[in-house]
């Protein structure tokens, strides 16, 4: 068998997510049809991260294995022409060992989670970008963000929703960045449990705000969803790149 | 009379326009029509820029005149709020000089033109960016656009639609600015001929992919439309700022 691993960028506002669901398209479900309309081989691909509705991604991978070798190339422009007009494309192509899993394998998944802090309206980032309308206390954003580094139990983090036995998560790193009125969060860690960026960013601008008056690291220690601000919306998150 | 100047921002993609026209929405209809939901008062407003069906601003200027006085946030506020759901946000508003107007009395207008140099097709950034899949050769496309600074006869980069009997145009200043895959052209001049800053960018990108061998100099001299490159797509460019 040939294993290929691909990197992806989409649009996810239209879509169910990344995972075959009943209810509508996902992106999944449309590479693996473009696949067979490419290869007519019908396969299943594996994604690094199961981005859920409206979550965007820049460097999304996964992998699927082939019958037929197919030079990469022709992988990779064949896709891009049968995934069209979906907002989805497929940046790289690469024959890969078969040991690769572009799940199991990856060893840092990095996110991007993108704000813009204003009193208008959203026109061009419409569903780009989460608009915070009231102004975040940022130095106190960036100061609490800290406090998410190293592993802990992230219990209070996750969606009530959440299947993981292990609640345990190391976080890699944080950064705040802003510039003018953007403010992006850039997190890693090998694996996250669910809707625990958002849950972390909902939080930390719960915290700029004064809606939330205790510490990052005080909500941790109490395990409790409740004591944690609202889940971000999901179109201002971005799978920006999986390392291996 | 209360004169009013308003900072604006649009997605140009399903508009006519800025200028109210038979067939579509217009910006300017659309504020307008907005103005009179505020305030009771059919009125007229002037804009900077007359931007074309697809372009986009971040910056653009207009100015109008009541009879009632009304607070400048109620007026941001309030056209905000009659503008939904449409792509269309007031940024700032203030009360200005009656002999204020927004058309005659800009001294600079800045334009930006975004491209995104590759091959896979755009998902996040369709209609935000036009898309030059072949590789642009980015070093000898910076070196001709400098020969576009100060006054020339511009009959070669004018839409064949336009009306102006002044063909000569002097160019403040245009910088080409790279990141990655994204090639950025800022550009200001007090004002411009119909599509030009398209057809400048067109030429340029042409003459990159080696499409043109003639210099920009060169085929400023013919003042020939038909020796200039293409008109570039209107979603890649912004009216950015204007200065007064």
């Amino acid at each position: 068998m040939n294993n290929y691993k691909i990197t992806i960028e989409y649009k996810g506002t239209d879509f169910v997510g990344w995972q075959r669901q009943e209810n509508g398209f996902s992106i999944q479900q449309l590479i693996e049809d473009s696949i067979y309309k490419l290869c007519s081989e019908r396969i299943i691909i594996f994604g690094a991260g199961r981005t859920d509705a409206g979550v965007h991604a820049k460097g999304q991978v996964a992998n699927f294995k082939l019958k037929n070798h197919i030079n990469s190339d022709i992988i990779r422009d064949g896709l891009n022409h049968h995934l069209r007009p979906h907002p989805i494309a497929i940046l790289a192509s690469e024959k890969i060992d078969s040991n690769f899993n572009a799940r199991f394998s990856a060893k840092l998944r990095w996110y991007e989670y993108k704000i813009i802090n204003r009193r208008p309206p959203l026109t061009l980032d419409k569903n780009r970008f989460w608009c915070v309308h009231k102004t975040i206390n940022i130095n106190k954003v960036i100061e609490q963000s800290k406090s998410f580094l190293g592993s802990h139990n992230l219990s209070a983090f996750r969606s009530i929703n959440c299947q993981s036995k292990n609640v345990i998560r190391s976080i890699n790193s944080i950064e705040v960045i802003t510039k003018n009125e953007e403010i992006n969060f850039i997190i890693s860690a090998k694996s996250f449990l669910h809707s625990q960026v958002r849950i972390m960013v909902g939080t930390l601008v719960d915290i700029g705000l004064n809606k939330i008056s205790k510490s990052v690291s005080e909500i941790i220690l109490t395990k409790k969803r409740e004591m944690a601000g609202i889940t971000a919306p999901a179109h201002g998150l971005y799978l920006t790149k999986v390392d291996y």
